[in-house]
């Protein structure tokens, strides 16, 4: 099952015109606008990139539908407009989209597709793991991704079309492994730490200092003042340096993390049998997002890894270039 | 302390016209309209009620300030109507909203209430904890009061003067013995039995079948579709009776909510001293809220009161009634 066939069997009708590609999360989204030639064949490594835009939360559930609209629509009208090109030179339109978990999800983005491009545009809307395994396996859709950035969900596909989740509900229904429920586990350290229900931390004068407060009690101002994941999920570097410095709430909130994010890879492997009967077939395990990415130290991708490793010896770490 | 003192220096000043009493949570608020003379002394229990109206959630973290306010603004509005009286016929307004949690919070609610009301308005803004310690103390601010409903606090006051807090800090914070943090575990302990993290669970079954969904992927798009906390909040009985039924994954959340709620009580005793040196000494411990009343067969309120007793003896339960 490939990924890319899709696009490439609608971009082989027709060798003019482009294509926009989508990469929709809950912190940034990324779109780039390729030509409609390039997608019907050829190494993927090859494709000319003719414009890359960047733009915000594009996760309904985070920022809600009006705004996760908006910023799609932005997105692919910059990037159009860089490549010198406007709706009409649209061949397809590959929108990878965090929050899309329901079919529901799924034919909303679609009518709206339909409303703003021609009717002859060809449409993929998946959630954004499928194009963050396909970025990993070179457009094979075979084996398991895990994304924690912002949000977390693990995803596998089998070679026979079979495909599984896990986690990915956002932070109401304890996406802890997160960016969000990491830095949502360490603002509650916090108020605890304060309010005399928990040990004290590093976390309280690290947290304080970055967000510019003085005392705890502000904390419950700030965290509701404004609703997105994303600006909840920027303290997720602090975690990681006071986990560095020894500080054990922060090492105890990391560790819970990484096991909350194997547990989802475990689950998704489990249920599709990916790692064969015996339980030691080899799969890729594609391996992305900002808090897999930006710590050297303390690695928890790399412990998220040993923890899978233990139970299917056969996972095959890959860590796609950005 | 006299939580009453200052309300009725206020009326004594002038014998006529009226006062407003709000007690504001985050599913319910309640506003009480008092003739003025009456809050000026005898007994609390004789106090005519000219008029009383409720409204929805008075929360501003919860429901944000706009719509916090016109809750506040509708509901005194209403009381005043039933009355027969207007504005001008107020003496003083006592708010006691949840979401309180800082002078800047009091201080914003003070300005608002000076824009709507006439110059010669007395004001009395605190955290909805201080009217339920009232409520059960006969007006005396001393020991501590336990709210367990949509949210929860924990909050202590001293004879001299001295007070604490604990939790109070919402949903993102790490409230997880209130109604909205029961609930919002029962609805991951659903996603996890789907996706292959956690054990099976009735709570699938009964949790689906109330919202009228088909399958648990639809909870994620229900969730997020109103933030609402008391809406999540309103599962609580679900969980409740699941647990009657012997689901162990229900008895967990209820049994991990009662040790948070002691806790937090726990930890107020304790910075407070309310137990004195030994120990031992002897404090009211008011519990109110929707979390602690409603259920017969697991009784909740029955076991923070027991593991609070070990820790402290002298904790003297008092239920007030509605």
């Amino acid at each position: 099952m490939q990924y890319r066939n899709g696009v490439a069997a609608a971009a082989a009708e027709e060798e003019t015109g482009v294509i926009l590609g989508v990469d929709g999360g809950t912190t940034t989204t990324v779109c780039v606008c390729l030509p409609a030639a390039s997608a019907a064949g050829g190494s993927p490594e090859k494709v000319p990139v003719l414009a890359r835009a960047v733009a915000g939360c594009s996760n309904h559930n985070s920022v809600g539908e009006i705004a996760a609209r908006e910023t799609l629509e932005q997105v692919m009208a910059e990037a159009l407009s860089k490549a010198g090109a406007d709706h009409s030179a649209v061949r397809a339109v590959c929108l990878a989209v965090s929050g899309v978990n329901h079919p529901t999800d799924k034919q909303r983005i679609l009518n709206w597709l339909r409303d703003i491009f021609p009717s002859h545009v060809k449409f993929y809307v998946e959630n954004d793991a499928v194009a963050a395994l396909a970025s990993g396996t070179m457009g094979k859709l075979h084996g398991c991704v895990l994304i924690a950035g912002t949000g977390t969900i693990a995803y596998g596909f089998t070679e026979d079309g079979r495909e599984a989740r896990a986690a990915g509900a956002g932070p109401v229904l304890g996406d802890w492994g997160s960016g969000y429920g990491i830095a949502a586990q360490a603002l509650t350290a916090v108020i605890r730490a304060h309010d005399g229900r928990g040990p004290p931390t590093n976390l309280s004068e690290s947290i304080l200092d970055k967000l510019k407060l003085s005392s705890p009690d502000e904390l419950i101002g700030w965290t509701y003042a404004d609703p997105s994941w994303a600006r909840i999920a920027a303290l997720v570097p602090i975690v990681v340096s006071s986990a560095e410095e020894g500080d054990e709430v922060a090492n105890k909130i990391l560790s819970n993390s990484v096991e909350e994010l194997a547990d989802s890879v475990i689950a998704v492997v489990r249920r599709l049998s990916l790692c064969g009967k015996e339980g030691k077939d080899s799969f890729p395990l594609v391996m992305v997002g900002g808090v897999l990415e930006s710590n050297k130290g303390w690695d928890i991708a790399g412990k998220v890894t040993n923890c899978i490793s233990k139970v299917f010896p056969g996972a095959h770490p890959i860590r796609p270039e950005n």
